[in-house]
């Protein structure tokens, strides 16, 4: 047999192989308790409410809702996300609404309209593993900006200094992607001021900016801070921010649908995009939440989601101090809202290795290399907290604690080297 | 105000500008009866079996579909599918299965993993508008191949002078793109021979073919004949046929779902594709459609739309006989199967001018240029018989005639040229 070889597409050669994929694999045996998903917390979903929104479409607007759909979105859907917006400060027509399949749609079409081979986005480092390999599929590069010493947004002067260097390489520059709430690794919430900053910035040097937005509502603690998008709405409004915002986080991800806030060019030149990448969302799914929404119970769904959320935070923060190696080089996160904690292990500790004892051990976390475009940090890991149970937290940190102090024995009881063979303590 | 000016990307400044957008927008008027959409006919949407469906999935697996899911599809799904397609004699297991957000998506997939800039199609021409969209927006070429006087699929020698021609010139041909069933929009059929003679073609010169195959099960007269991936897996079993499956046109349009058929290593490559573009399709949707294929009604609703539309057709013909102008130059395709027709007009008339006026007596269509990629033909329309009512395929088959015959009045009344000043009479 002589098969034919497919010759792929330098943008396929250029997907990220999926190493993670391939460890998430290994966390499907049944006794592993995973920190690894960014999964919401199933208890949190509306089944009865959503069970009869869908009633209601059925019983309202079947045959538009199983129909082929307006690839902007259907109205239903837009006008209670306005009423939403409107109900945040952000005022928004509906010529400045897409309706996506969801964010991960949305980050695809990012780089689809703004980046050919080699254009440039500045992000931050580390950053959400879907929007580097959004960027990668189009063969996009990707600057990384580090955080500052205080955990506030972007280190300023290294962006400045890193934005220069690649425009002095000729580098384009074609947008700034970032996570101001609640990032996805770190948990960084970004600072009125950087936040500022950073949009002047962009109006300086002609830039757009992309806020991806997924945990916004998911604040526990401490207070909101206004949106890139709405500083510029309120500042100069020049319409150079596109928010990213979703309904996987605040009602269920296996809806699939998601929107995008921007200036009314830049949402035709999407819908464009959208038409030739799936037509549209679906309407069906459209619909429920649209009749979901007209319920008036989403603000108090997210409270409570806020609440369950606060609390398993707190639980993990408890048991990590109640089991973990107490040392100076083994530290985590206290993020404010969102559904992961970041920690850093000692400098010779390699996650991706350990993860395959830590799985032996039955539990499971994302290897933090995963989010990093550039050279990776290898010491650190990312775990979720929304979705375990209370038990599963306190039994899996203490896995986790058990397979980190071994790594650490094994390094101090041995010889230099014993536990790096690449060279890397 | 100093607005932040974009600037797009080669692969969206390749977007097509939507004229055709532009021009379906009019028909959304009230009075308009519209042949333009490819909608099925809502009157065969089980609202009832699939509200059951959904009340199962409430019932039973409502968080699993209500949380985000496997990219590759839910295993409900892939185990039901394999059922539906062993049912019609293809083998295929889970790994040869990837659910898609139906095949608009599926259509977008092909070019992201086979295509770099100036890399070519072979396809129909005209072919379907999506399928153009999707392959420009990745900057890909399409080397159009005419059918055979027979209307039976490609003219092969035609086919054969044209793919040498771009090697010649150093064209990097990578897939072949065919709607082998119910062509949209021609509503050509392919016979087994040719689908044949391209299998061989392809195993010969070691291309893929990506067979899209929305209309294939509606089939309303004739036999069904053997698609090419069947006849690859019946024949050499190469695996170089790609099959693009979707429920919109057998079930729904508006769950947007859809499945791919392939070798496995394709699958493979098309989910780490996936994973970027949207993460995977929404869970609901494919748990209520893996239910209601559980009922074991697909079949009977597939023949009551065959009926349906058999009738639909038969009826759209009778008016065309009964009111259009009766000319050597003005004629349609009668087809077996699919949602529509292709009407030929008098070389003098541009369908897209013509638009207009047909607005204005409130009918509308698809101008024929629309599914062109190169050299238009200007004289050509498609039109949908699938969507609207008996009532209105007579209304707005009397309205289009008219239309036509006022444009052949015009030109034979006054001087030549007097009607086409552009001087294509």
């Amino acid at each position: 047999m002589s098969e034919v070889i497919p010759e792929f597409s330098q943008n396929a050669n250029n997907m990220r192989k999926s190493v993670i994929r391939e460890l998430l694999k290994l966390t499907q045996q049944p006794n592993i308790i995973s920190f690894a998903g960014g999964l919401p917390a199933p208890e949190t979903f509306p089944v009865h409410d959503l069970e009869e929104a869908t009633q209601q479409v059925y019983k309202k607007s079947a045959v538009a809702a199983l129909q082929y759909g307006a690839t902007e979105g259907e109205n239903p859907l837009k006008a209670e996300l306005i009423k939403y917006e409107r109900s945040r400060g952000i005022q928004v027509e509906k010529g400045n609404l897409l309706i996506t399949s969801a964010s991960q749609q949305a980050l695809d079409m990012m780089p689809k309209i703004f980046l050919d081979p080699g254009d440039c986005v500045l992000a931050e480092r580390p950053t959400y593993l879907g929007a580097i390999q959004a960027i990668q599929s189009y063969q996009g590069k990707i600057i990384g900006i580090p955080s500052s010493a205080d955990n506030d947004g972007f280190d300023m002067v290294e962006m400045g200094k890193r934005y220069e260097r690649a425009k002095a390489y000729g580098e384009k520059v074609k947008y700034i992607y970032v996570i101001p709430d609640f990032q996805n690794p770190s948990g960084i919430c970004w600072s009125l001021e950087k936040r500022k900053a950073l949009l002047d910035f962009a109006y300086r040097e002609k830039l757009f900016v992309v806020e991806d937005a997924p945990y916004r509502e998911i604040r526990f603690m401490g207070e909101s801070i206004p949106s890139i998008y709405e500083l510029d709405q309120k500042g100069k409004n020049e319409g150079n921010v596109i928010c990213l915002k979703t309904f996987s986080k605040i009602l269920a991800p296996g809806t699939r649908v998601g929107w995008i806030l921007a200036r009314e060019d830049i949402i035709q030149k999407l819908v464009i995009a959208k038409q030739a990448i799936d037509l549209c969302t679906s309407p069906f799914m459209q619909y429920v939440i649209a009749e979901y929404l007209s319920m008036g119970k989403l603000d108090a769904l997210i409270q409570a989601t806020r609440d369950n959320y606060r609390e398993k935070r707190n639980f993990m923060l408890k048991m990590l101090d109640k089991y973990m190696p107490k040392r100076f080089d083994l530290t985590w996160t206290k993020p404010e809202g969102g559904l992961f904690l970041w920690i850093s292990l000692p400098h010779y500790i390699d996650t991706e290795k350990m993860f395959y004892r830590a799985v032996e051990k039955n539990v499971a976390y994302v290897i933090g290399s995963a989010f990093y475009f550039d050279e990776a940090e290898l010491n650190c890991m990312r775990i979720n907290f929304s979705y375990s149970s209370f038990e599963q937290i306190e039994e899996g940190v203490k896995r986790l604690a058990s397979v980190i102090q071994d790594e650490i024995d094994a390094h101090e009881s041995g010889p230099r080297g014993q536990t790096c063979p690449e060279g890397i303590c």
